[in-house]
């Protein structure tokens, strides 16, 4: 499959790297044609790695995943452009965390909206699904490094998108059971907002190879 | 225990019937004297069961429960009045959810500031610590309802006040294990942040018999 990760940072490199060894064609996409990160990055995830501007990922991408900070997500977007994301599956990963107040961050989006919904309205016509935003991108590729069954959420309005997000986090190991459909991309509210526990667990407990696993009674 | 609820709501009676049934005096405040709820509660919870004011319920407890909603948690606080709360563990299990927007609701105070954190400043001598916010009064009292082993929080600045509400969820059924301490009152956050997620989890899967585990890698 083809794959457009937009963002240089850990998660879209870590994403990328596991993806293209997976048998997968990825595009990295930043601001700029000669980005650095997005170059060494290209040069050591194989062959069927490449690298460019946003607008040249979503342009390669069947499959988007915007792996940017929640906070510059929708300019990162606006870059790529609505006709490279029109139709296409658009995974997002993203949070929006402001470090602006110290540590640790805050949202700069929440409670009344979520960046989820934000490029959803701003991009009607992307399939849009929310999720691996509760995790770290060392958990996000190896569901095994946390222990028993631990959930990832999905949020969006398209059903083919979910199936298709559902097989593309299978092949990263992460079991059918493990998947919560929460709903229409208005639920991302509830992963966007679960950020700020999961920022405190981490330190409470000194790892960041944590997640929750769903427990339900009768 | 002497122990004083405050607030009238399902949490509190669901709360206050549990603790008087495991042999603790209970006195339940609310805005008024006459409250009716208060009072049917009273008649129905057993001989150790009384009710009052705010200020009466708050004056009987050598522990006190917050269970009001969260939205006019300080305002409940206040007519229970500062020197009734003075170096009292005050538990404050509230969720500020804001009914106003629709459904699910959002929260009254989130993000930047919590209402465990309110109450802490509004009332420096009161040793509040935030727990049991995170699940329904059905689970808070019953924590086998839901399989496994699933957890709580805690958030305080009194090392001793969250010894003194460990002991109190024990007595509850939470095993020791179960208990994640997340650090001072600044970390309330996390778990009142945590609830638009809680909120449509319960609606996704059709039962508010939930609770989460917390999973660690190495």
């Amino acid at each position: 499959m083809k794959i457009g990760v937009l963002g240089t940072g850990i998660v879209g490199r870590t994403l990328g790297s596991r993806l293209a060894a997976l048998g997968n064609e990825v595009t990295m996409g930043s601001r700029t044609a000669d980005n650095e990160a997005a170059a060494e990055w290209a040069r050591t995830a194989g062959a069927s790695a490449g690298h460019g501007t946003f607008a040249d990922a979503a342009a390669f991408g069947q499959v988007l995943i915007n792996c940017t900070s929640g906070m510059v997500s929708l300019t990162a977007l606006r870059a790529a452009g609505a006709d490279n994301l029109r139709g296409k599956l658009l995974i997002d990963v993203s949070n929006p965390l402001d470090f602006s107040r110290g540590m640790p961050p805050t949202l700069g989006v929440s409670n009344t909206d979520s960046v989820g919904e934000q490029i959803q309205r701003a991009f009607p016509e992307a399939r849009v699904v929310k999720t691996l935003n509760t995790i770290n991108c060392e958990v996000m590729i190896a569901p095994g490094s946390v222990p028993a069954l631990h959930n990832l959420f999905l949020s969006g309005n398209d059903a083919g998108a979910k199936d298709e997000t559902r097989r593309l986090l299978q092949s990263l190991g992460w079991p059918p059971a493990s998947i919560v459909d929460l709903g229409d991309i208005g639920t991302a509210r509830g992963p966007e907002m679960y950020l700020p526990l999961w920022l405190r667990l981490r330190m409470a407990l000194g790892t960041g190879h944590i997640n929750v696993a769903v427990m339900v009674g009768e």
